[in-house]
């Protein structure tokens, strides 16, 4: 057996159109707005919207829906949009040493789409997988900002 | 402000052609199936692999990786994976009282594809929501098993 690598579903990324009306539909769930930022290195504009959890500083960590609207149509999710239309973009799942994770999933034969970390949400460190090595799932992962 | 109805993020549900061999691909990850059915009334054989958490009984639940194989081409699944391939199918949340949820969704004008809650994974009563009103996202609400 394979020790585990993931510790949790840090977050759902959702494709949309329009960030402040998906905002407004999963205002319907009482989720609220806890970030919102762009990433420019990734062509998005973005809201991370809490589930759960018990927030900051209590030790553990909620889950998050994460809206992804693209800064024009020749980004990885304008382009994701004009093939499949707004939905289920990728999953985040969180990780507590990231670089570890990376050599480890390396050397098991995962393709990388980032062979290092780079700046992902909420001070975040991240990284994505191939979906081909994933039944068609892209794949993040996550090691939250902060003291390790 | 509206009251939240989530909990928490409960899994991820990923359409699949071969269980088996999805199963083996998620091992990269260390993650193990915890449960195994088939549920005839959705037309899948499904596994749930657990992601983090500290397991049944100590107040705290995990997130779970939901692998669905069809069991025929004309079950929803199955005509998933004709229309995209594999891939993310849903999201499922989790919710304290699933009848109280489904009521006040309904309320807010959210589509029910289940008005009452019917079978889930592990025991779970279990909802699905339109996609059409949450951007595209198959969305299931799910209260576990067990003493309300």
């Amino acid at each position: 057996m394979l020790v585990p690598l993931l510790s949790r579903i840090d977050h759902i990324g959702i494709a949309c159109r329009d960030l402040e009306t998906a905002i407004e539909r999963y205002a319907t769930f009482g989720l609220q707005v806890v970030s919102l930022e762009v990433n420019e290195e990734q062509g998005v504009r973005e809201a991370m919207l809490q589930v759960g959890g018990t927030g900051p500083g209590t030790g553990s960590r909620p889950g998050y829906v994460q809206l992804l609207e693209p800064l024009g149509p020749d980004t990885p999710v304008g382009r994701f949009l004009a093939r499949r239309g707004e939905g289920l973009h990728h999953v985040g799942y969180g990780v507590d040493d990231i670089v570890a994770a990376l050599a480890t999933l390396g050397v098991r034969g995962v393709r990388l789409l980032d062979e290092r970390p780079r700046h992902g949400s909420m001070g975040a460190s991240i990284a994505f997988l191939h979906p081909a090595d994933l039944g068609g799932v892209l794949t993040e992962l996550v090691q939250l900002a902060g003291p390790a």
